[in-house]
C-alpha cells in the first residue's frame, strides 16, 4: 500500500494478538494456531496501468499477476500453499480472457505447486482488473521482514537487473525456491523482493531497519537486458542506472551476516547467482563506492507509488 | 465464481494434497500444517455493479466489502483471523475515499477481531474496485460443505429473509458468532450463506449434496423489508417471493439432522431467530409445501450470475 495510507490505517487499527506482521512489509503473517502460522498477500493488477491488454497476451498477464504474489511469499521464505483469484472482466470476450488468463497462471500452479483454490469472478463495462491473493507457510520461528538488517551485515542479491521492460517484468521466475532454500539453510536477517528498483527497495529496507547502506557499483549484477535498453536508447542511461533504478526484477534483496555471505558466495548454492554488492552501515542514506573507494551519497530510484488526495 | 467457469478451472488443475476444498464453495480449505487448516475467502465489489459510489456512503461500501467476507466465513463455521484489502482507487480524491472505505470496515474489525493485515492501494482512471480476502481458522474436523445435506435433514435458516435492497445489503451483521457457537455445540451437516437468493441457494445446496428439498411456505421467515417492498411495489411480488427471490440476505441456510434441528428450534440459543423452514429429500428438485399439504415444484429464483462470451 501507500506509504502514507498504510501508516493510517495501522494507527487506526485496534492492537490484535493474531497479527504478528502486518501492513507494510512483503506479505502479512497471521497467527493461525498456538504452533502454526500463515503467511498472506496479495496483489492487484490493472488494464493500462499495470499491462495493457492490447498488446499483451493474456496468458503472460495471468502468469505475471501470480508471479508478483509469489515473489512476495519468497520475500518472506514462505511455501506457497493456494492462491485466490479474483478478476472484473470487460463484458465482450469475458469468459475466453479468463480461461486464457488462468492457462498462463498454470505452469506456476504447477511449478510451485500452489493450487488455485478460489476466487471471485465478474463482468463489469470496465477495464480487466485482476487481484490475486496467495497463502503460505513458514515455521513459526522464520521472519524475514525488511526490519531485521544490521550495520555490518553483507547486501546480498539473487541474480541481475534493469530493463526488465523488457520482458522480464512477465516472464521472471519468482525466487522460492532459492528463498526456501536459504530459510533452511542460512542465517537471512532482511529481505524483500525488488518490485520498484534495487536501489530504492535497498533504501526501504535500510529505513525499516534503521539503518544505511553502501552499494559497490561495479559489483551490482546488470542483466543483458539493462545493456540492450541502454543501447536502445543511446545515452541519457547507462545499463547500471537501468540497474539500480528499473523496476519489476523480482530478485531479493537479502542481509546476512557478513561471514555468512562470504561463505555463500563462494560456495554459490543456487541455480542463480548469489552475489554481494556492499554493505548496511550504521549511518543513515544510501552512499555508492566507486573503483577509486571514495563514498558518494546515491539518490535512491525507481518507481514510487502515489495517490493523488 | 461463475459456475461453468469454476467447473473448467477444476478440470485444468492438478491434484494437490493441500487443497481440501477448492473453488465452488463459499469458503476454500487448504491444509497449512499437519494440523492445521486455513480458510480462505475472497470478493470483488464495483462500482456501478455491486454499489454506486454517486448514491452511496463510501463508509457503508467499505464495510459491505467485508461483511460480504466474513460471511462466506461463517458459512464453514470459522473464526476470522485477517483481512487483506485491495483497491483500485479514482485518481481525484483517492486517498480520502480509501480512508473512509478504511473507516467503514474499523467497527467488524473490532467485533470480529479480524485485523486488516496488509493489501494493495492502486490509483487509475477508471471507477473504485475494491477487493477482499479474509482469512479463518477452523479446526480439522469441522467441514461445513454445501455438499453435506442428507435427505431427512431439516432446512435451518438464522434471521429474516427478503427486502435486503432497501438497505438491509448494506447493514446486515455477518452470521460469524452464530456459526461459531453452532459450530462448536451442533451438529450441521451442510452450510451455506444467502448472497443470491434463498430459494436460489437452497437448489445449490441440494445440487452440491445430490437431493432435493420441500419448504413449507408458511414458515419462511419473511423480513419488515420484504413487506415493506411489496407494498411498495404494489403488486408483482408479494413478501413471500421477496424472501424467497432477493439476494444479499447474508443469512445462513443449515442442514441439521431432524432431531438436532427440533432441539435447536425448541432451545433457540443464539440471539437471532432459528427456523425450520422444510427438509431435504431424496427425490431431486425444489418443491414448496402449500398449507393444504400439496407439494408442487417450486422454480428457484434469485441472482444468476453470467458471463458474456
Amino acid at each position: 500500500m501507500e506509504r502514507d495510507l498504510v501508516r493510517w490505517i495501522c494507527s487506526r487499527l485496534p492492537a490484535n494478538r493474531r497479527l504478528i506482521v502486518g501492513a507494510g512489509d512483503d506479505a502479512a503473517i497471521l497467527r493461525l494456531t498456538e504452533s502454526s502460522n500463515v503467511v498472506a498477500t496479495t496483489d492487484m493488477l490493472m488494464d493500462g496501468v499495470d499491462f495493457e491488454l492490447r498488446g499483451h497476451e493474456p496468458e503472460r498477464v495471468g502468469r505475471k499477476a501470480l508471479a508478483v504474489n509469489l515473489s512476495d511469499l519468497a520475500a518472506m521464505a514462505a511455501t506457497p500453499i493456494g492462491a485466490l483469484v479474483s478478476v472484473a472482466l470487460p463484458r465482450q470476450g469475458g469468459e475466453q480472457l479468463a480461461k486464457r488468463l488462468i492457462e498462463g497462471m498454470l505452469p506456476l500452479v504447477t511449478d510451485f505447486d500452489c493450487p488455485i483454490a478460489g476466487g471471485d469472478t465478474n463482468s463489469w463495462d470496465g477495464p480487466l482488473v485482476i487481484s490475486i491473493t496467495a497463502l503460505g507457510e513458514v515455521p513459526p520461528e522464520r521472519r524475514w521482514l525488511r526490519s531485521g538488517a544490521r550495520p555490518g551485515d553483507a547486501i546480498v542479491v539473487t541474480g541481475k537487473f534493469g530493463g526488465s521492460i523488457l520482458g522480464g517484468h512477465f516472464d521472471f521466475t519468482p525466487r522460492v525456491r532459492e528463498s526456501l532454500w536459504l530459510g533452511e539453510n542460512a542465517e537471512i536477517r532482511a529481505a524483500m523482493d525488488v518490485s520498484d528498483g534495487l536501489s530504492l527497495d535497498l533504501s526501504r529496507i535500510c529505513e525499516a531497519s534503521g539503518c544505511g547502506a553502501v552499494i559497490d557499483l561495479e559489483k551490482v549484477p546488470i542483466a543483458a537486458a539493462a545493456e540492450e535498453l541502454a543501447r536502445q536508447e543511446g545515452g541519457g542511461f547507462s545499463a547500471l542506472d537501468h540497474a539500480l533504478g528499473d523496476g519489476e526484477d523480482f530478485e531479493l534483496i537479502l542481509a546476512a551476516p557478513a561471514e555468512q555471505a562470504a561463505d555463500l558466495i563462494a560456495r554459490q548454492p543456487l541455480n542463480v547467482p548469489l552475489t554481494q554488492i556492499g554493505q548496511f552501515i550504521a549511518e543513515s542514506g544510501l552512499f555508492s563506492r566507486g573503483e577509486n573507494g571514495t563514498l558518494q551519497p546515491l539518490k535512491p530510484r525507481g518507481y514510487e507509488h502515489r495517490l493523488d488526495s
